[in-house]
């Protein structure tokens, strides 16, 4: 029975010397924090150690003191100054033992990888006999879980996506079903096009009218703001049923906004919506340089509706590769909407596509003029009924500026997609 | 005199529920250990918790026991979820008094720009009795300065462009001053094309012979492992040399794999050879889907020695745009030596340019056979001598293989550079 001031609160233990000397940012407490609040476990202590072996003793003890689940990361590797296994050992007055399951997980990695074991691997299999194993997919290192002192105390590896879908697939389910985590029920309203205050004044009364029991969270990012309203109570249903109210309300005050929900990515939309209605899309890139690409290939099974792009940074490209006739570069510029209509209805002609998207843009920091400063970009899609373009203009800053292009982009194409759907 | 254990030991204490529960990244926290360390403060702790009084006490008793100095951050604002000052008067049992200099500072902040002072903002003068204040000079929560238990204690907002001007300009520099920081110094060597253990194994004796005055610390990421070497010495011409020495060493060991130094990118690194030699260059990316062109494209300045790209996701499209003959690609498929290298050479008589990088794999989930499993990935350079290629075998995550093989891939084009430079 766990001390009841300790149940239901987590802690992180973070562990690594990189963390402390500034060369790593600590995003997989952040992601973790967002992921047990979610669901319903609440995180109330991080500490972030570097790899000697006093530092996570002290810090196992205090978090033992006051927190019913105790995540720790990193110092899992297999050099030298990767210690937390045997830390963990000393901590628990434990030896370290040959781990068979946990061996027959790195051999099983390997064969799938076709390299040949060292003996160093080896030694990933070596672990506190006190430990039930947890798989590790992506790597060598095993995950570890420890009951000690009405706790549960888990060890992960620090590389984020080798932490991660231990944590997401494996911890937090068997979490949940062996302990009583308490209901809060969210729903995230994915928009994109509007900026943080803008939509604020767009939702002012229905936020207002939110229930004293429900709050709302304005989470953005460039060219996305996420907004999560969130409910508790004992009631269940209750809660469910208020909150899909409160989104539908959203959804008929600001639809031309919101593209998504809990998390989706615009690209993920965009490709269902292709894959949906069988059609067909490729890229003409200047000012996004094939990041555009980049978001739609990054989802699995792209290679049905998704057939390429040509990147035209050079003008000649645009010519040579797009057909757009040089006297227009010439006469309106390469940041333009003849241009971009051109290169648009050039891609689509050249790679047979149901659409095509064109992106024309200053990224900066250079290239920016008076009539035409930094960010101001112009977007096309053709598709067989004809073009449409519109002109954006999206700050001063070039990684920003180049990711909120590519979302606007996509954004157009979502729309025309829905209007087909 | 502080005990001894404390001396030239810092601590971190951010504070905000915003960093628990994954809505804000603690990127303070990485920034200030950064700069203590760069400055030959020793940062050893870092603990993050939410906006309660119990957890700002045990925190701060904590760190009391451990550290000389203590940073405190978050808190600060003028809204009632804001509890730090309240936290500290009750700590270190002192009331909350009006203080004429914050109050200067906040009336010349508003007066400079030209806001009326309202009573909220008329608050924020009122702090600890005990403290010193520290200018702010661009919001309106000054920073404190206390003196308790051996200890130094400051307090300082937590938006970040509040912060790090006081931190840089005024913290740093007094600190430096009164107290005596020992030196510091390190090199970070970046790799490329080699995996952690693979790496230790060869570099084994050479890092045996490391000086007790010296650490090693293996910093991976996909396809990219940072070795950071530091030394610590009262003399620090002699640290420097050691260091330089040190480095020189393992550069004789491991030319192949090292590419830069101090958090340099794969893509500056390439591009700035490309730039120096006035060079220009185009990709045609098959299972990268452009990110190889975003990764250049990310550097400010590439228009100039970037062409663009043809991402050539459909077989159809290496036929029409590279000119990869179609019974090429049914005899040996698209994932081949043949297709790599016609893809490159095609690329290059379309692009006119220097140099011409194709990169044609599987990407996965889907797509992968016993022959060529998933993460099978095959590059190819051309320039005006010829055509290199290499096969690579990258494992079975999507985004991870992308990655790998875009690194792969400017990798190959490096070693080509680097050998005319």
């Amino acid at each position: 029975m766990t001390v009841s001031h300790k149940i239901n609160r987590a802690e992180i233990i973070s562990i690594g010397d990189e963390l402390l000397i500034g060369q790593v940012v600590n995003s997989n407490a952040a992601w973790m924090g967002e992921q047990l609040f979610l669901n319903g476990i609440s995180l109330h202590w991080i500490t972030t150690v570097g790899d000697t072996e006093e530092a996570i003793h002290q810090a196992l003890h205090n978090a033992l003191d006051r927190s019913q689940f105790i995540f720790l990361t990193g110092g899992l590797g297999p050099t030298s100054d990767d210690i937390t296994k045997t830390a963990l050992c000393s901590f628990f007055d434990v030896p370290l033992v040959f781990n068979q399951q946990a061996y027959d997980q790195i051999v099983a990695l390997f064969s799938r990888r076709g390299f040949p074991l060292t003996e160093r691997n080896r030694l990933q299999a070596m672990l506190p006999s006190n430990c039930t194993t947890i798989a590790n997919q992506n790597g060598t290192a095993s995950g570890m879980w420890f009951e000690y002192q009405d706790s549960i105390i888990v060890s992960m590896p620090g590389v984020p996506f080798e932490m991660k879908p231990m944590f997401e697939k494996q911890l937090l389910p068997t979490i949940k079903s062996r302990f009583n985590v308490s209901s809060y029920l969210f729903k995230t309203v994915m928009t994109t096009g509007v900026g943080e205050s803008f939509l604020a004044d767009r939702i002012r009364e229905w936020e207002q009218q939110l229930p004293s029991n429900f709050r709302l969270a304005y989470l953005p990012q460039p060219g996305i703001v996420r907004l999560r309203i969130g409910g508790q109570d004992s009631d269940k249903e209750k809660v469910r049923h208020e909150l899909n109210n409160l989104v539908a309300g959203l959804q008929q005050l600001i639809p031309e906004f919101i593209y998504g929900y809990d998390n989706q990515s615009l690209e993920e939309v965009v490709s269902s919506l292709l894959s949906r209605q069988g059609k067909t899309v490729a890229t003409a890139e200047s000012c996004t340089g094939g990041y555009i690409a980049h978001l739609l290939t990054s989802i699995v099974g792209s290679s049905t509706y998704f057939k390429g792009s040509v990147v035209a940074y050079a003008n000649e490209i645009k010519t040579a590769l797009l057909g757009v006739p040089q006297i227009m570069l010439l006469q309106y510029g390469a940041v333009s909407q003849q241009v971009a209509e051109a290169m648009a209805i050039g891609l689509r002609k050249r790679f047979e596509t149901d659409f095509a998207v064109a992106v024309t843009g200053i990224a900066g920091p250079d290239g920016g003029t008076a009539g035409k400063p930094v960010g101001t970009v112009w977007i096309a899609v053709a598709d067989k009924t004809g073009v449409q373009s519109s002109i954006f203009h999206l700050g001063d800053l070039r990684m920003v500026n180049i990711r909120r292009a590519a979302l606007a982009a996509l954004n157009m194409l979502r729309l025309e997609l829905v209007k087909k759907d």
